[in-house]
């Protein structure tokens, strides 16, 4: 194929869609026509992409026509139904719902980790990750290639854009509230403070944080745990790998944080871990305690790799790593990870 | 001994002192008289205690004079010159530093998991384990004496009050630095609206988490996940126990909280470790996430319990539960947990 491929960006108004302009006004333009579609509220606003406007069109069958990769960012109800519909015209659909992403029919793609798994796609639908299990898989990948992974034990600190601008929102009125007094101190003081106001959060956000993302699954478990249970298992092909997680929420505006306990096959050393996550595609390794290096979310906001730091070897098990890492949930979380799928396959439809 | 044993408040102007004196205030009164001492700086002060003022003493070997019982809150390297002084006029200290939490002479003690321990002090001193490992370890040992604990895996959300005043004074100024304005989504954005002004953390803690919590050891470790990994052991009797610890502050005022994944030596039930829970002395359990029942600072500060919630099994471990818990660092953190010591000292003179 020698014309440029056309790419239409589904979701294009959202906060995740915002970014996603953004990354493809920054990488390589390898796009011919770049179409750009929201639902029918938003259609006829112009945005900017490549440094020119375009006017948003409104999803319908017909903005398929001569598209060769569709980004979709979109509810998953809306994708469940409009993704199919895209790659019945021929259109790979690039999806970051989670309506195909345990389909067995649908890879699921992280391009420094399992690129071969995009190439084979049945249903026409490459199904990218959530923003949490994205903000610590590249840097996993890295390590279970050369270590072999066992065994994964993680707690999440996760930004409220997750929850989307509703969640930065919320935030940003329960901080108006509590700034400037001497609220956190005495019983339910923080709760009283911001009343009702909670948002898409179950309870506060702002002095608090909070042990619940998602909606009830069995046993107590919540589906953004279950999430990171089943994705990664699927992502690095391990279908038995023990996953164990805690998904909780934090007063960060942007940056999905985790600690994890990582148990491989044998023994590890620091030194060849090191050495792994400082040559990795799409990692930093951040970590010299002594200097005050280790990752926040302050630092990770607004950039594109995987943070890693406080690397160490388990006290008491030769087997096991604990690390932190940082991942901006809305790039790497989010578009990039889906711009880069979209770029792989169009790589891929290049070179054939 | 018939007369009421005499109780010396040592660090009373400081922010756990001032909890004691608030709990002194509300326990039952078995005290005859209490004397309080702080810095030759804070002498003169007056403080009400049970509802009358005292004039706080500077400390001098003469305020040990009659003495039962001291407790103390104090730095470090205050109670390693302090304590053994007290000690050599007979009196029992209950010491709230790190000065002697794992000399083998010296018991580390939590009332509801050890107090058999307290009587044995070589020294003439008992320790009070630090605020993070009192957070978790009442609700751990009422699980590991049905279970029979093998290994922990946790990570903490730690509250800025961990820091003493200064960390929640630097907290509060960062917040009204960053309320208000749309911080926390380009890169760099809240370093540069804090600047400098990090007070006694090593990063902006308002929109961030930060992954140390303490000073350096080796191989990467803060002492602050030496002191979780090694109390306890001691405390749970077992000095070959497994324990990963990740230190994380966060930007909540007061309560620290843990995940905790906790494998034992056989299989565990989620409905016995809830019977357990449910009836454990110093334990809440709020977990029903269906009712939107999770702990969370916002509901454990200025209460005594551990909150323990999000109980759930480890899906591909049936030796292994999950949970999530709260604790005040100021109550059962700190001047809680040491006055339940100095209570269980001195009810112990009563019987002896």
């Amino acid at each position: 194929m020698n014309r440029k491929p056309t790419l239409a960006v589904v979701g294009a108004t959202g906060a995740v869609g915002t970014v996603m302009l953004q990354i493809l006004s920054q990488h390589a333009d390898i796009w011919g026509e770049i179409r750009l579609v929201a639902s029918p509220r938003s259609a006829g606003r112009k945005l900017a992409v490549r440094g020119e406007d375009l006017e948003v069109l409104a999803l319908s069958e017909d903005v398929f026509d001569g598209v060769d990769i569709a980004m979709f960012d979109v509810p998953d109800e809306v994708s469940a139904q409009w993704a199919p519909i895209a790659a019945s015209k021929g259109v790979v659909v690039v999806d970051n719902s989670a309506a195909f992403r345990m389909d067995p029919d649908v890879p699921l793609v992280v391009p420094e980790v399992n690129p071969h798994a995009a190439r084979v796609r049945p249903r026409g639908i490459v199904a990218n990750p959530n923003c949490t299990t994205l903000s610590m898989i590249v840097a996993l990948g890295a390590l279970h290639a050369e270590f072999g992974l066992r065994e994964l034990i993680v707690s999440s600190y996760q930004a409220v854009s997750g929850a989307g601008q509703d969640g930065v929102d919320t935030l940003r009125r329960q901080l108006k509230l509590v700034a400037g007094t001497d609220l956190g101190t005495r019983p339910g003081d923080v709760r009283r403070a911001v009343g009702d106001d909670t948002g898409p959060f179950p309870e506060p956000v702002a002095l608090n944080v909070v042990p619940w993302v998602g909606s009830v699954r069995e046993d107590g478990w919540s589906s953004e745990e279950m999430k990171i249970h089943d994705e990664s298992r699927k992502i690095l092909g391990l279908p038995d790998l023990k996953v164990a997680v805690t998904c909780v929420r934090v007063p960060v505006v942007t940056t999905h944080s985790l600690t994890v306990h990582a148990r491989f096959e044998d023994e590890v050393t620091v030194a060849r871990a090191r050495e792994i996550l400082a040559t990795a595609p799409g990692v930093v390794l951040f970590d010299d305690p002594a200097a005050g290096e280790f990752p926040t979310p302050a630092d990770a906001t607004g950039t594109d790799p995987t943070w890693v730091g406080r690397l160490r070897r388990a006290l008491d098990d030769p087997t096991a790593l604990e690390l932190f890492v940082c991942g901006d949930n809305l790039r790497k979380g989010a578009a990039l990870n889906t711009a880069q799928i979209a770029e792989l396959v169009a790589g891929e439809r290049n070179s054939s």
